[in-house]
Order: structure tokens, then sequence, then C-alpha cells
């Protein structure tokens, strides 16, 4: 590992001299890390800052970390929200938002879809998945999580362009987003939209997106329209050319 | 689901005129989908044919497909070899394969790397895996899977361009890859490149891509980075286009 150990903990001030490590990130800093006093650690915030200094460890249960140096990021000057309908299973959840903080996006809101099989509730342990993401891969914001009853609230509440995964939309039409600030990504549940659903979206100007016309699971197109996303806004790093003389793309005969 | 139910077989004939279905196949056509004579399904064969047509069962485990129609996919102009570091728990190495298929790769190879700490052994319930996902997107190419004993075995096999997955690599120098008919990915272990494998792939000629400088995850590096190659390459329809007028991507201060 190139960077040392990385650390959460909600602190506001930027100014503060010495940040207390939340028991569990303490925990996990003394026992399962066994790091020791004056070890180099970082810890960040999930609001765009990171302090790196040296771990103190005064208890066996208490640690804080002595400020040497502090960073900080901007946020993604487009802000996406990535609008999954509501998935059944805990673990596709998760996958989802582990996605969505490593290619920055800055919402996720699962919404009650006419098809989700059981209703959506907003769970702690989404938190953690989005906090042990970021530290894991050096994200400086965490998203904000949350639920909306169906997807015209969600809509209703949000205000901007956006995109919508449909398999059955044009494959050969390009699609072109104008952006604001923002950016939605909306994507179906297990079931697909209902048909009420996909006029909802189209009434909110929402672009389809028909990712070549396969039948991607509900995670894997909320996958690729992230790191889609991502690329085009430059959070992915700087572009990626293929240049070829040949033609590309399967060809039905 | 707008398509039928989706069987696969390994048909050698494109004139064939009733495809039996393997036993597998059979026993979840008629025990678990519950299919009944008569009705419609699709056959594939994972080398780019898909023949549908009417399910005929005539014994409790036996089924065959008349055929009632055909089509051909031309494979992907562009061959994308995916070639992932031995990765240490099986379901990395399944959910690789599944993305793999998803984007239209012809190729995996795991090798065995400096960092790996198992050994790699081709697994049969790879090729089930592949399978299950043609199935599921419509993907009608089932990729080669197999094995090298070292990053420098498959490089000296495999010969043509490709890119490797750094984070150390610049995250502000754009990349740009001149295809033939082939392009390799290259995604380091969970433990990472070793030196000597950074030396080689760089002997090579691959191109290394930075991701903006985030550390991800081995599976995760691999998904964007697939993602990425397919969306140049049209495997996921026709380009999005994002304008904007603010500056995008975050910025240290």
């Amino acid at each position: 590992m190139s960077h040392p150990h990385r650390f959460f903990a909600p602190y506001d001030e930027i100014t503060v001299a010495r940040v207390p490590l939340p028991p569990e990130e303490a925990h996990h800093a003394l026992r399962v890390a066994r790091l020791k006093q004056g070890d180099r650690v970082s810890v960040i915030n999930g609001r765009g800052d990171e302090i790196s200094g040296t771990l103190m460890a005064p208890g066996r249960r208490d640690a804080f970390v002595e400020v040497l140096e502090r960073r900080h990021c901007s946020p993604p000057r487009v802000a996406v929200t990535l609008a999954p309908g509501g998935l059944h299973q805990d673990k596709l959840q998760q996958e989802i938002i582990r996605r969505a903080v490593e290619t920055g996006v800055s919402r996720v809101c699962f919404w009650q879809a006419d098809h989700s099989q059981k209703s959506i509730a907003f769970q702690e342990r989404w938190l953690r998945t989005a906090v042990e993401s970021c530290k894991q891969c050096g994200r400086f914001y965490l998203p904000v999580i949350d639920t909306a009853p169906s997807l015209e609230a969600f809509l209703e509440q949000y205000s901007g362009p956006g995109i919508i995964g449909l398999p059955e939309a044009d494959p050969t039409a390009p699609v072109t987003v104008e952006l604001t600030d923002r950016l939605a990504v909306l994507v179906g549940p297990e079931g697909d939209f209902s048909t009420r659903e996909k006029a909802i979206a189209a009434d909110f100007g929402m672009a389809p997106v028909s990712l070549g016309g396969y039948v991607y699971r509900s995670e894997t197109a909320a996958a690729f329209l992230m790191t889609l996303v991502a690329d085009r806004l430059g959070e992915l790093g700087p572009a990626l050319t293929v240049t070829s003389k040949v033609c590309s793309g399967e060809g039905m005969e």
C-alpha cells in the first residue's frame, strides 16, 4: 500500500489540532491493523477534508490523531445522483453504494418502484458501506444516501437533467445530455420500470440510454451508467482514447 | 421479460433442424421455469448463433427445440482479452467473468502473480458462470477462459497492444492506444503488481492507465477498464455525450 492507513471520523473543524477516532475506528486501528503509537495515519471526514498525522493511543481503547498535515478536496463540480429502483437484496444495495462511492456519486436515492417486491427502508449499514468504500479507494466525499416513496416523488424533489437506462431504447441513437450542476442516473428495479414509471421519467425529460440493447441486471446497469458518467465528467482520470482502423461493434447478419 | 427463455447448447451446425437441450438446461426448462411443450424459447451456442423455436418435451427429462428462426451475430471486430492477476476468492473470479461477458470480452486469462496468495487453477464453474451470464444479458459469444503461469507467459503468448491499470500512473496524462484486431487489459492481483511485473508490462508496451489516482480493488479496476474499453469500441451502444459549461473533476486545494 502506497498510502498510510486511512480512518474515518466525522469531525467538523478543519482547524482541529487532534482528531479523536470513533470507537470502532480506534478498535480497528489498535486491534485489527495493530498500529502503534507514532504510526503515520490519515483521517477523512467524508466532507472533503483529510488530515494526516501520527496515531496516539493513550488508553487501551482510545486513540486520536495528532495532526501534521491537512488537505481539502473540492466537491465534484457536477453532483451525480444515482436513483435505483428498490432492489430486493441487501448485497445488491451494498454493491451499488460501493460503486457509487468509487465513481464519485454525490447522492444515492433508492425509490420504491411499482415492481419492487418489498418496501424500501433506510438502513444504517448503507452509511457504513459508504464509509468503508471511501477509506478503501481514497475518495473524500461520502454520498448522501436516502429513499423516496416513488419515482415521481424523487423526480419532483430532484430538479435537473438526467438519463434513464432502458434496454428497449434505440440502440443506435446517440444520447446527449446538457448538464447544469447536477445529473440524475435512473435505473430500474429487478422487475424493470413499470409503463407508468417510464411515462413519468419521459415527462421529467430523462434521456433514455440503451447500453446496446442487452438486458442487464439492475446493479450491472447502474455500474455501467455510473462508470460512463464518471468517465465523461473526468472522475476516472484523463480520457482513454482507443484509435482503430477496423470498425468495431457486433453486427447482426 | 421482452425475450423468450434463453438456453445454452453447444451445437455445431447452424443448419440443424432441432436442438437437444443438455440435461441441466432441460431440467431448468421443465422443472424450474416450468415451460410446456410448444412454448417459445431460444437457444444460443456461445459462438454467435441463436435459434428460436418451440420447446418439445418427449420425456420427463428430455427436451429439444424445434427450430423456427436462426440468427447469427458477428464476433466483436476487436477481440478484448482481460488478464487479471490471480485473485484469492472464487466470488471475485466469478464477478470478473460475469462483467467480462457483459462487456463483450473475448478472452479472460487469469495469470499467476508474484503476489498471488494461492495458485491459479482452471475451474469448470467459470464456464458455467460465463454461460449463465450470456443467457442472462443476451450476448452471443462465450469468452475463452484460461490461465497462465505468469504475466510474462501470458504476454509472450498474447501479441498485441494493451493497457495496464496502475494507480500510480500519471492521473493527468491522456492515454491513447492504437488497436489492431485485439486489445489486452491487464489488472493487478489483490496485492498489486510486483515491481518485476510492472517492468515486464512496460517492456511489452502496455500503456499505463491511472483511473484518476484512486486505489481500487482488483475486481473494481477490472470492471472500470472493461466498461471503458467496451464503451470506446461501441459495445455498450452509441456514445453518451455529456455537455457541460461547468468544469468537471475534483480539485485539490
